[in-house]
């Protein structure tokens, strides 16, 4: 029996989500009521083998490729949005692990124990270990240049003490991401795979207008992780993964509201349908503009994930990733605004499927990089300038 | 000392609802985050003679005009929307008895016995009394030809047998606006003003996006009353007051509405310049053009206004009841969310007014006549037509 | 020496039109101003070979897809719209032509020497010479079930008498494709290839907007055709092909108007970085967010056209066919009104290319099926339901 | 018979304005299309004595307060924009030199001669002569800090030399209002009123997509002046008035282009109950939300006027002003694009007041201060700042 049959596929991955999504749009309502973690979504996920989704296949794997993440992501969050939210995460800590080949390993000089120790990491996720990200904080927002939390050298691995905030899935997880700064050099920032348990406090602080269920609580860290957890072996890869990387810190959200948007709209058919006001103009010009709308967003993030896959950082590449997601989180907002209005005062209840995507949807343009940012860039490279030397942002 | 120096004059009432806004904002968020009816807010109401109003000043209250009512609504808003909602309802049924004068009274039959048992209502509320509203029924919504709650006389008055959604201040209200249809004659709809007590259940039923507050609970009615509380004293004046009082049933939430977009530019403003962001270009161009649209909506609610104490029930009136109330949903909706995209992600905790105001602020569309149909009458009255005789929908 | 290689292949046509598009830009202002008709244009695209373009290989020519033809009228819409939209429906008469399989022939009945004729007009156009469609009549738009234009059957063939309008091209064309009813029984209307010559006149009343270099005048008909004009041999198709090939009447007009709006986007950024404005926020936020839209509405288009290659008139082709028209349609008009805002007065002058695209742009969403007319459709649709069946308005 | 009674008081101005707009209509669409100045509209101004609307009393005009210039403004554009756009030009002219008190004129030094001055140019206003704006010049735009027009002193006055553009009236005015820079001094400005004559030479520039007949063209000055000319009669107060009346730089476009968005409801309306097209849901919903913008904009336009003659130049009348040409002009471009949009392409021929409004329209937002300053600016005033000091624009 070869190894591959024992694994999902990309589209047995989607097809899996396909069938999970009913499964977390039951459940959604009161996770966002509670603002509880959704765990047994997440038991879901694990049992249909999605945490090893973007794990190479020859690690155990589904070494999905991006547009293969976005098509899943897409998926879950006609479900769930917080949860494809939090999924989207560990997609993005596994994903960018997964895709530091052995050139662009040798090429920064990461030593092979610490290839040995990224596959381990990797292994375990297609097993079922899901992983989380503690990167923002209080003032400094996503940006890694103005961390605040810092690490050292023991004798045992390294020892990390700081704050992050805008945790998805504190408390929850098998692992965090974490960047720190140097406490002997601050110009010098790393990233480490801190497991959970003891030195890692959640501080309860999540309670947001929308995607509540993610519990992207405060993270306080005062821990010390075994030499192995420095992501790469070598000091001060964050950034050129950032910069390497950065669909996955903008395009990843944009599957995510695209599947909201979506989730909108068939929500506003049900609603209409069920009490016969399908017939009213003002409601079929409504959902026929969302339609195109959301149908629009669709083929940009397809799009984006697509040069993701072909050609990841190129200039081109990134415009694609900055319109998909400014368009995911202009459209969602807009849309769910929209059918929200379409349906009434009955889907304002606290419960309706609409009531709560439109407290979603808003926040898909206020992640970074926002839609204003975004726009900034875009229009930067529509006038032939670069968005790194021209933008009045800091990308990072 | 003469009588009017006991009592609040129109400027007295604004100046005083300017000096309680504060005091209702600050008391906004736990109300929200409950559910809880503002009682505090309502008291506050009282002892500032608030309730009074709309009461004619030979009654003991203010005798604002319709004018007076929206420029006090608009300052409450501004503190909480919810508070200003359901002061709106107490206001309209105050000031719909309070605008019936002795020759609309003899045209429509209404015996002297009625008008005195009308002052004695007004009397009340000017003394302390504050009136819910409950007109809504599930299914039939605020229209008034559809109503299922009947009602006969019986020995001791009128016996009422109903329920009731979306009553604004539910259990709370000294005494309720209820709309009936006779047992005898379905043709005929009357109003009663139910005092609270025995044969009124209040259903918790009202948990909402937004307005949280209002508790706009349902109310079930198996009560009976006094002969005098049938108002008019006449039965089936009711659709004739709904056409003859217009703005009351639309443009009161108006001012509601262009309050709650004013605050959220107040909240925006406040957040951005403690995060020393007032500098960005893209979030200077928001609130510039938020500004204008809000200033814009607030001075057609005003004409509104104006032209409601002018000539009340006019075609030319009722297209700027319309007016108003479609610019107030608007813009109210989308300047909170253009704020709350400029305050960005720490604006979206719960607790935070733009988190708030983004939701409160999407309710005003859905009161009837909802944002679409009056572009439909708006549309209809611009072509020439009659929305009366020509509106998709009918009217009441 | 293989056929093949003497034509063009869809790739070399996509590099004639990107070569060509500098030069009808360069003669679009004149054409614009007078609006005269683009001759100059019409020989480049005859000696570039792309009147062959929609025509199969075994006839000659370069049996290009939809989406072939799309991108070739989105890059020729670069250069010029009016000269795309002329060439839209040269390419919509030899696209529907080549489309008709043996198959569907056989099925529709059309006689073998009806075929050969279908040939001829296809190997015609391959060799230089091109077709515009009569189809428009006042009164009743594009919609077959209204015309007023008559045939009867006479010895030498069929006597057609009638009056088009907005028939691009007229009085330039090789040939012209008109409906018209029987004169025998009004329920039956055929196609006939009208040749140009004695019989046809022009009525020079198109002066318009935009799109002026169209000369979509009034063609007045009364003229005599032989009988292998007629279009498929069988009295009565006209309106099963309209059936069979909505995207040549509704999706073809999407590719011209995303190559307007990305056009505008290439003038605006043009004019400002010659003037130093690139570095305005208010500038680069208005860029940026029209190139996500234009950017979006590309790919709706060549999603479209993909689809109408794969499953030309099934319901989902439909409906990507309906966003395309919508979006093409109003992100057109959007994008220039706001780079024309960017650019400022300068670009208002008569003979700046912004100038004359604003015009341009606004045309889009009017063409059938207008924008609100898909909206409404794509309404239905979200909803379920079946546009045929429940639109307000019927389809042709 | 007293003087008074002689001349037209504001109320008769604004009934002329009202009784002459379906004069100027009717004369509209032959100035569009060749961009020939409306002589005949200029006839009519004067003999309604129009041109000394602005006029004080006792020099022979109406006086009127700048919301009796709106009033009539608007009017007269709905009519003709392009004729109010350059009474608009004399009305600032006639406006700002009537609005110099005696108290002002002492304040900036301004002796008796030329006060006498001043009087002898209003007198002849108000016996007919009007005033045309020659201020801008190629590249310094609008800004009275980047002028190349240089002025000296001679034995008979000034001389003056250089070259204006956008000079709206050019060759039919008596006399031209000359912004110039001294010779000796390049910080000082100073404004001349230069009458009509030999020195001046027009240069037939003025070809525009909108409001094309302003005759707006090219003005070379190589003139001298009487020594009374010098407006002030003291060097350097250009400034200082553009900072005193900047309502007469920006509000005064306001009132012209409320009246192009609501003459193109007007002409809607006109075309869909002409062709039976008012029933039409999508068409209803397009006339009500252009109507509520519309009346929504008139009313800020009015309010702005209000402030601005009970508080010129204060903090709170800027803002004002700036909300008011926002909204206008933003206001105009989406209204008349709508409307050609309900129209359907019927109204896109030349000659359909639509065609017309679409493109006058667009240039509202353009003229100086830009819909985009404004925005800038208003957020600025929002965010508790002082657009003068905070803004990325010089405001003059």
């Amino acid at each position: 029996m070869s190894e591959r049959s024992e694994q999902a596929t990309s589209t047995d991955a989607l097809d899996a989500a396909r069938r999970l999504a009913p499964r977390l749009a039951a459940r959604a309502a009161e996770h966002d009521r509670n603002g509880s973690f959704p765990v047994d979504d997440f038991g879901d996920l694990r049992a249909a083998g999605l945490f090893g989704l973007m794990v190479p296949d020859e690690l155990g794997g589904t070494g999905a490729t991006f547009a293969g993440y976005t098509a899943v992501a897409t998926e879950l969050a006609r479900g769930n949005g917080a949860t494809a939210l939090v999924f989207n995460m560990h997609a993005s800590v596994t994903g960018a692990l997964g895709a530091v080949t052995e050139e662009l390993a040798e090429a920064l000089g990461v030593p092979a124990e610490a290839l040995a120790a990224r596959d381990r990491l990797l292994r375990a996720a297609a097993e079922g270990a899901w992983y989380a990200v503690a990167m923002s904080e209080r003032g400094a927002g996503a940006r890694l240049s103005q961390l605040t939390t810092v690490y050292e050298p023991v004798e045992q691995g390294w020892r990390i003490k700081g704050s992050k905030t805008f945790c998805s899935g504190a408390g929850h997880a098998d692992g965090y991401l974490v960047a720190a700064r140097s406490a002997a050099d601050p110009s010098v920032v790393s990233q480490f795979l801190v497991p959970a348990g003891d030195g890692l406090t959640v501080e309860p602080t999540w309670d947001s207008l929308g995607m509540r269920a993610t519990a992207s609580h405060d993270l306080h860290l005062d821990v010390t992780v075994p030499a192995d957890r420095l992501l790469g072996g070598v000091e001060g890869l964050a950034l050129v993964i950032a910069q390497l990387m950065p669909h996955w810190l903008v395009a990843s959200y944009a599957a995510v509201y695209v599947g909201v948007a979506r989730a909108s709209i068939d929500a506003a058919a049900e609603h209409l349908n069920a009490r016969g006001l399908a017939g009213l103009p003002a409601v079929r010009a409504r959902l026929g503009r969302a339609d195109a709308a959301v149908a629009a967003a669709e083929l940009v993030v397809a799009e984006a994930a697509r040069r993701v896959d072909e050609a990841p950082g190129d200039a081109e590449t990134n415009r694609w990733v900055w319109r998909a997601k400014l368009l995911a989180g202009t459209t969602a907002a807009e849309v769910a605004a929209s059918m929200l209005e379409a349906a009434g005062t009955s889907a304002t209840r606290r419960g309706h499927p609409l009531e709560r995507l439109y407290r979603d949807a808003r926040c898909g343009s206020l992640h970074p990089a926002t839609s204003d940012v975004c726009a900034d860039w875009l229009g930067i490279a529509a006038l032939g300038g670069d968005p790194d030397r021209d933008g009045s942002t800091p990308r990072w």
